[in-house]
């Protein structure tokens, strides 16, 4: 080969404190993950001698386990953007131990190319495939890739085996030129190529080349149940009459789907619903659902940043690559995340609320205002740019010690403006052209679990004059109840 | 004429009780005024006689005394979108009097095409010309006049002989074509013409013609002070120092300005550095201020949605209009404030906050949170797609009562996501890449006044566990302080 073979921990030998490392990958798959394990190693035996050893930390989004997993716990990473859902790197920065920069996804790319974060020393890239003029085939993933490849002047590249060279043809590889000389970024439907399937590299960057033979680290959602069910039916219920009414073309539109288990059930629901044609999703994280309804033809392409697919329908994929190459193209987050696009082809956007107000302000990101879950991801690109933007929650969360409705929401990710429909296992609030007032009336009605009704019903009594009748005073007693006493129903005023 | 002519009381006779009227203009400046006095004029007698007589009313963006002051004052407005600020009907709204509905600007025109808000039965266009064949040339604004033209089934026109027929060519008409089917907006650069000078209408549809001579009812702004002044010398050092870096292009990026006086004084101040370049806009809304530069050879050229000038500023530039037709283009609101174009030309955006928090989340709308001022308008359009986004604030209000920066917004607009770069007249807090106790402690160190320096920190420290430190307990505590004792430095914990 073209190129120095190196071990992981070679490769991570040239990494020094204060590095900024950038990477491949989105959610746990398509992530390099040899070379941050050994780089966790060495750091863990650098901290023993009293060596510093923190590195900034900058991926597509989410990683797993063999990197914010390891790196987190040896409290390896110093900075981190733009996402993050790993248990350990979770508990880090709510302790401040990393300072974690939360962004839209699709605005990584650019952000890094503007200068307006640090500029990464490494791009750790994991291929499936690399030629002698630098042109790489990454695997089930794009993320960021393209875009550190090139700002980075050091490149060392991990190269999966686990992942078959016919890989390539499904990736879509396009970096818009920047202001003031950008144009338009010219996908007019889902499945439009705009790019090229590889990503081309300085071949005089390539530090090493690390093999490995590791699968993706993506974890099973727990199965559905009857209530995130009647979620997805109350979803796709609706979306079947906005059909009728004639709000959604027959032809129908684009999905953009969440992440999770909320988000699976609403597509396994549409696919049942039959007065719903076949469709299309254009979204940033492909997910075990989606191959099955490829399968029974319900969904009928599929554009994303990741194939975030459990290992074994990973290999289902693998098994038939030529009929799902046919079906999908995995595109920089920039691209699968970007306004223009969402807005000009009109997704229908479905995102899951971790905390909802009654006034229709979504909460994504934070846990009682202060601890941070994962990260806004790319709700925010998707919810405020497409044609129709839904939000999806249970009503109550830990056996109802949670509402998972409030007077007002304990930190805002999505403005009143962004959330057009908010759907419960209960029912569907249509927030459309509503004054607040309204939409709290019908939000109560609709979607708040009984447990919790009277006592809304009686917060929004309280209101102190204005347009949003909030009570400033006891805006925030269903969490100052929960911190207390670990139940909001025993909030008192 | 081909068109009948007919009094404004005629033509308001036309219009019956939860009719949704629409009208042309942006700001008050383009608006429709004698048909909306006498339908007020009108409201007020069949009150008195016991009829009801109340409309839906759909305009660009806020209106001036003859549409939203004299229909807000006789309670004819039921509800009203996407945008006012005008006292009587803030007042009426705040009461609950007037549904109102706050969005983006830019998502008004298709919102209302896609049958999400309710379908005007009138569209009322001031105009300054129009043909046979039903070409028409708005007048000193386009807001959401081509929508509402071809989307309601009735039309009135006002003939506004205040407005010179040369007009014609300062208009740029587009209307995208809705998804599935939508393709890019080929605007390249600031003046990109992309349309036709004049809005198409069905003559068949038009009720009738009201003849006027009116000037616009645009408010002149307080003059700068010191204060403002200081901001504005802020804004254009930080960006002269961005350029220097290398961040913003040497060529420079387009400015787009939000409204008043803040927003006036950024403007001036840049065009006094001269180490920054002579610039372009892409804004919403041109005020008075911009017309200076451009005579003095400051701003190049200005694309926007409304010419929102006083009398003496507009006349001057009707009586050069063939300079002045160079220099601008004037688009409707779905166009101004596009997030494709915004991202796509780099804007840099400078709005002004209402309330900033400590962790960069801006509130824009809210009043202590219940009492709307005006709405969120076209700074979310323009801050979340911008290349680089400011908030600029007086540190303090009303004397020093009002901190502008608190511990918690007490209504966000833009969450912290959306916020780069906070400046006020005591400095500048650059957010990029920080986490929220970083950021906290930049914008307590550089734009927060000495009078609340001290109960900030304090505030900080007090914070429960996670990445955004607030205490939910106090988190809303300047608030209630302020509503209960007219002074937010009465906070006590």
């Amino acid at each position: 080969m073209f190129y120095r073979k190196i071990t992981a921990e070679e490769a991570a030998s040239l990494i020094k404190n204060d590095d900024v490392i950038s990477l491949s990958g989105f959610t746990a798959t398509g992530c390099p993950k040899a070379i941050t394990r050994a780089l966790a190693a060495r750091a863990e035996v650098e901290h023993v001698r009293g060596n510093p050893l923190k590195v900034g930390l900058c991926t597509g989004a989410s990683t797993g386990e063999s990197v914010d997993g390891v790196l987190s716990r040896v409290n390896a990473i110093k900075f981190r953007t733009p996402y993050q859902s790993n248990v350990d790197s979770r508990k880090a920065l709510n302790d401040h131990d990393i300072h974690y920069f939360d962004l839209h996804i699709s605005e990584l790319a650019q952000y890094l190319r503007y200068g307006f974060l640090p500029k990464p020393d490494y791009a750790i890239l994991e291929v499936c495939d690399i030629t002698e003029s630098g042109k790489i085939v990454l695997t089930s993933a794009v993320g960021v890739a393209p875009t550190i490849a090139h700002l980075a002047d050091k490149i060392i590249i991990e190269f999966n085996r686990y992942h078959p060279r016919e890989l390539v043809g499904m990736h879509d590889i396009y970096e818009p030129i920047d202001p003031p000389y950008r144009k338009e970024i010219p996908i007019y439907s889902v499945s439009d190529r705009i790019g090229v399937p590889y990503v081309q590299i300085d071949p005089r960057k390539v530090m090493g080349i690390v093999e490995t033979d590791l699968p993706n680290e993506i974890c099973s959602f727990t199965p559905l149940d009857k209530l995130t069910e009647q979620i997805g039916k109350n979803t796709a219920d609706f979306l079947h009459g906005e059909i009728k009414i004639g709000r959604i073309p027959l032809s129908f539109l684009p999905i953009q789907s969440g992440v999770g288990n909320v988000a699976n059930a609403v597509l396994e629901a549409m696919a049942l619903n039959k007065e719903i044609p076949a469709f299309e999703i254009y979204t940033e994280v492909i997910q075990d659902a989606v191959i099955g309804l490829m399968k029974k033809g319900r969904v009928k392409f599929a554009s994303g940043c990741s194939l975030s697919l459990t290992t074994p329908v990973l290999n289902e994929v693998y098994a038939e690559l030529s009929f799902f190459k046919q079906k999908f193209l995995l595109r920089p987050q920039e691209i699968s995340n970007n306004p223009e696009i969402i807005r000009r082809l009109g997704l229908i956007s479905i995102n899951t609320a971790l905390e909802a107000d009654i006034f229709g302000n979504i909460n994504s990101t934070h846990i009682a205002g202060t601890r941070m879950m994962n990260g806004i991801g790319g709700s925010g690109d998707f919810c405020r740019n497409a044609y129709l933007s839904i939000f999806t929650t249970p009503s109550t969360a830990k056996g109802g010690k949670i509402s998972s409705i409030v007077p007002m929401v304990s930190h805002v990710d999505h403005s009143e403006h962004s959330v057009k429909v908010l759907i419960t296992e209960h029912g569907v609030a249509d927030l459309r052209g509503l004054s607040p007032i309204q939409r709290a009336e019908t939000i109560i009605s609709n979607c708040v679990d009984d447990q919790y009704k009277d006592v809304l019903w009686r917060y929004l009594k309280l209101g102190q004059r204005g347009h949003t009748p909030q009570n400033i005073d006891v805006a925030l007693s269903f969490h100052d109840a929960f911190n207390k006493t670990g139940d909001m129903r025993n909030v008192q005023w």
